[in-house]
């Protein structure tokens, strides 16, 4: 059975500002605690053996909160992931669910109207919509949308949409006001003194609208 | 079934050498026809969109030729490579043949003794042991192992084996000399003006033992 959905509040890991493997862990829980409710595993530096340990120290921390893999479909397959995150330039999203089967989650990047119009519908579950505002954390991220335009593509959306880039506290009210169905962060959670505090501010933001 | 396993002169293809996807291609064809025997596509850099689009016109030109695939075991397995080839530090071999299932070749990178008596052979097929002597096209490489050491390794190994690292013309037969069952290039058929005739060369040359 597919995992539920919740995008409200979505931690995509960085190694480098979460302290690598262990600092992700310790990360995740805690941020979790504070009520995030998706977590991706996103490491484009790693090799393979450490994305398969951190994924499989992650799935075991997490417990019932999705664990979703960014781009390898292996990796993913092999620690039965929750789901995978794959961007328009990584393996195509029918192909991914060719791999991946009916079961598992997908997601896929987007940043303009038509990357919008051209998701499989069918296929993806929700899409991530960015950047949003400028982020330091995606060096090869896609221009900055800006909250205007970002609202349009809430309108134009069929889908569950989270918005990304650039993202902390003081924006997320804006967002789901603008029609996000939740927000993903990296820097507003990994690498704060206190992650779960810091999950509950953002949290307490989403629900004010 | 499990492809044939002939290792006598392996190429791996390098985009930035071989002028990109189209370059690969034509140069892969091409050194067929002078006597490769398995082809490895390997391209670090790349996203993999673009990783699939080219395994897939390998795959196509190559006929009966065996595709490899670095790394990568979504590629593969979209693409239905022969096999899959992982390093040290890619996806352990016995998650990998996990994946592959029992009809597609798996080959792991070694550089020394440790690494040869950590194979395991009832799950790899081959193995590659490099660098050899020094090379310019790998940037993470282990240190070099010169041919004195290779040919210890050699007699050491209970599994077939590929030199790699630093080969070209005038260095194959003393590789085959010492035990290996083969060479794998990148440089000396990638980029040379006439690979058709570059692999028929190194072909000549290992055939001498």
């Amino acid at each position: 059975m597919k995992p539920d959905l919740d995008l409200s509040l979505y931690l995509v890991l960085d190694p480098d500002l979460c302290g690598g493997e262990e600092g992700m862990v310790a990360t995740a829980v805690a941020a979790v605690a504070g009520g995030v409710t998706m977590v991706q595993l996103r490491a484009p530096k790693w090799k393979k053996r450490q994305w398969v340990s951190a994924a499989l120290a992650l799935k075991a921390a997490l417990g019932p909160i999705p664990l979703i893999i960014n781009d390898h479909i292996d990796v993913a397959l092999l620690v039965d992931a929750a789901g995978v995150h794959v961007g328009q330039q990584d393996i195509a999203p029918e192909m991914a669910r060719q791999l991946i089967g009916p079961h598992k989650l997908l997601g896929l990047s987007t940043s303009n109207a038509a990357h919008l119009a051209a998701v499989p519908l069918d296929i993806v579950d929700y899409i991530g919509v960015g950047p949003v505002f400028a982020t330091g954390t995606k060096l090869d991220a896609s221009p900055v949308i800006g909250l205007a335009e970002f609202a349009k593509l809430m309108q134009a959306k069929a889908i569950p949409a989270v918005a990304i880039g650039g993202i902390g506290l003081g924006r997320v009210a804006a967002l789901r006001a603008a029609g996000a169905d939740g927000v993903a962060v990296v820097s507003a959670i990994c690498g704060q003194a206190d992650p779960q505090q810091a999950a509950q501010a953002l949290r307490l933001e989403g629900a004010d609208v």
